[in-house]
């Protein structure tokens, strides 16, 4: 969606407004971050970086995209030029996609004149927001079936649109998923595709076992079977058995077969057992059929015998919690007597946002990371040892690190990034290594242990005198 | 995502595999429906159809794509070859956008070879299953608000992805919202644009009242206040009571508030009457903050003085039910001997499908809609009274209607559509239309009433003899 259109209107109409006010040009800085986890989780991974830069290196306005906001009748010629030329130029810092994040934590910071921070919130906000919540729902499906399955992301026919699905597939792979269903995220992105077979293919042959067979013979090493269209331990899997010695006759072998509809964990350990009794160990388990992470845990608890997982639905538009609400907030402006830190107060506390330029440094140690402190970007990284304060509470948190290094990049600058886009398999590889130096405790789905972070003596020091001071 | 690779890999192995079997000329007849009405409510307001016929249209396979498949060295060169020369040329029944739609009954219909209808399976649903769930979310929304208040679809920044943005405005205008705050679906769908201001304007100013006088300078007519950065009624409103006296004196009217934070129910009746104690009836209060039906249902009881609803992330995900689970299905296939009528069989009775090319009939009567009979489509329209069936229950249900009237019309012959695209404002029009012909019972948000709709006798006959064919 790579138009400057693809934005909420109000930001065009503040643009002209900034315009007219004489503001056009004065400079601000707006971070994005969000304040909850998805499912009471414990831990979100950062995704959209790359998209987003994408989309910030290519803003501008095509003449039809211009007369359309003319044809509204609602901007004065002034602001029509003006657009014209508009580019971003600002510079852009951001956490590296695959990170693992926490709320109130600035994921990107933007600082540009006010009109270009403006323009681009909606656009970031809706990239970041959810390729975020699809890696992070996705580490989590991947954490429940563990190291030894695979899981593969199937959600296209269910997903949020067409994008809905691209994007996902993408953020999913972040995630950790081994594959896609969705071939032209295969094509675009370079994820591996996978697929099995449908009930219309099993139902266009007189018989069952007449459909595996025209299936093998045009797949003989790499044919996954649906066993479930008639009756999955009557014939489905006999069947598929029958067509596992034809294949190993003619020198091939059967890949495996799919299960999707019934006792998933009962017809595993049954079909399983079918299988290595015939002969056949090396045939894969593939299991569908509106699974989540939970269903994933239950299952391997029940000892289901699944080799891979096949997720749709839930995960490509995180069923359960379907949006992450990121916000994009102004923290500083630039006025004549130098640069002013903005908070928005709040009736609700929780809503206040923490005022000024900020960093994140995390805290590690020998075991991994042991927590993080959200600073004022002129502070310098903690040495050793520092407390951290949550905004709502009184007494602070000490941290226990044997150093501490900064998450936020200079990414872009003047409009250009700094760097060349990370190719997809180093995202996904940095998402895994950060989970697994994460706490354990965080990465459990139920009641995980709350990941420190919080904020620096010195920003909750300012935030709590501006509270005050626009209270008093 | 106008690409034949926008769709699940098994369908371009399975189409290989159908070359392979001497399959691929076969035709065929697949069905899409879905099998639950989400969040439990009374209807579903069907939606999708215009851009799924626009995909269905301008399908083929580029070069790009075409190596990309080669590529993956699993597919020979007889179907690469093939996919060159592919079009959709098949045949297509659909229901009309914006039409009342019930669970089991068929949505669209493919005629084509099985490659053909395989292929584009994955595309049709994504497209109509988001699109029904938002136009359906969005007929809720609007149903709560009622005649009397406007809706603004506001979602983007955290609809899912940028085309979860551009569909769900697309869709939630069918579904009679007033308007977008998305600019890019303004232009490309004529939906008109609406929006007010942000935090960040108001803070990027010395004072709010200076805010406030710098916005309403620029939109003199138009502006909207959002009122709650500091104080809703201590601030806010009196600085937006300002203006509006300003705006007055030099002839202008000021248009409304915004309020997006706090108790809307008690802060909306507090601002509507100090704007109309200050002799400023006419300003608009709109409201937002995570609404959804219920909030607004539960608003307007309380007697909450909104004029404008502005819906977000609970609009464009559908967040608390964020997917529809629409299927598709073969429902027959043509052989040596003619067409065979095929139907799903499942452990799960409600998994099991109809069987066989089907029409739904709607029965009216001068009060509108009585219920709906999902019939052969070798069947006539019912003429005067019926019974319709359950397919899992024993005792039919007796429909009183004075006609019936077809709902599955021929909107594609050969892979070219029978009549152009119908405008947006018409298939919204029509949806309006639909709903006030509802039973109001079926309208309700909470345990609305059940529309019947069910299986014609010859329908549930021939469903009933193959089940029990396929059992014995």
């Amino acid at each position: 969606m790579q138009s400057p259109l693809f934005t909420d209107f109000y930001q065009l109409t503040m643009m002209s407004g900034y315009l007219e006010a004489g503001k056009d040009k004065q400079n601000s800085v707006f971070e994005l971050f969000f304040r909850k986890i998805p499912q009471q989780g414990g831990y979100c991974l950062l995704s959209g970086l790359e998209p987003a830069l994408e989309y910030l290196e290519n803003l501008q306005f095509s003449a039809e995209e211009i007369e359309y906001l003319a044809s509204l009748k609602l901007f004065n010629q002034a602001f029509l030029d003006q657009l014209k030329g508009f580019r971003f130029r600002g510079n852009v810092w951001a956490i590296p996609e695959g990170t693992v994040v926490m709320p109130h934590q600035p994921l990107m910071r933007i600082e540009a004149s006010l009109p270009e921070a403006q323009l681009v919130e909606s656009a970031l906000l809706n990239i970041v927001n959810f390729n975020t919540l699809i890696a992070t729902k996705a580490a989590r499906v991947v954490q429940a079936a563990g190291a030894d399955s695979q899981v593969l992301e199937f959600g296209m026919r269910r997903a949020q649109g067409p994008d809905g699905a691209m994007s996902a597939s993408r953020a999913a792979f972040i995630g950790g998923c081994a594959a896609t269903s969705n071939s032209l995220a295969g094509m675009r992105y370079g994820i591996p595709v996978r697929g099995t077979q449908a009930h219309s293919w099993i139902m266009s042959f007189a018989s069952e076992l007449e459909s595996f067979r025209a299936y093998a013979h045009r797949y003989p090493d790499s044919a996954l079977l649906l066993v479930d269209t008639y009756d999955t331990l009557g014939s489905g899997v006999p069947n598929a058995i029958q067509v596992a010695r034809e294949l190993r006759e003619k020198g091939h072998k059967l890949a495996g077969i799919r299960l999707d509809s019934g006792d998933l964990a009962q017809l595993s350990i049954s079909a399983r057992q079918m299988f290595d009794e015939a002969g056949f160990p090396e045939v894969r388990i593939v299991a569908s059929n509106d699974l989540d992470e939970f269903l994933v845990e239950s299952l391997r608890a029940q000892g289901a015998r699944i080799d891979t997982w096949g997720i749709g639905t839930q995960l490509v538009t995180s069923k359960q919690e379907p949006a992450l609400g990121g916000v994009y907030k102004l923290v500083s402006i630039e006025e004549s007597g130098g640069w002013r830190p903005c908070m928005k107060i709040s009736s609700n506390p929780g809503k206040a946002t923490s005022p000024g330029v900020k960093q994140v440094y995390r805290g590690l140690s020998q075991d991994g990371f042991v927590g993080d402190v959200i600073a004022m970007a002129s502070e310098a990284a903690p040495e050793g040892n520092c407390s951290i304060h949550d905004p709502l509470f009184v007494t602070p948190h000490r941290l226990e690190a044997t150093h501490f290094e900064p998450l936020l990049e200079k990414v872009m600058e003047g409009g250009k990034r700094t760097r060349p886009a990370p190719a997809l398999t180093e995202i996904r590889q940095r998402g895994l290594d950060q989970l697994s130096k994460l706490p354990v405790g965080s990465l459990r789905l139920h009641h995980p242990a709350s990941y420190p972070s919080g904020l620096s003596d010195e920003l909750y020091e300012l935030r709590r005198k501006l509270l005050l001071s626009a209270r008093g």
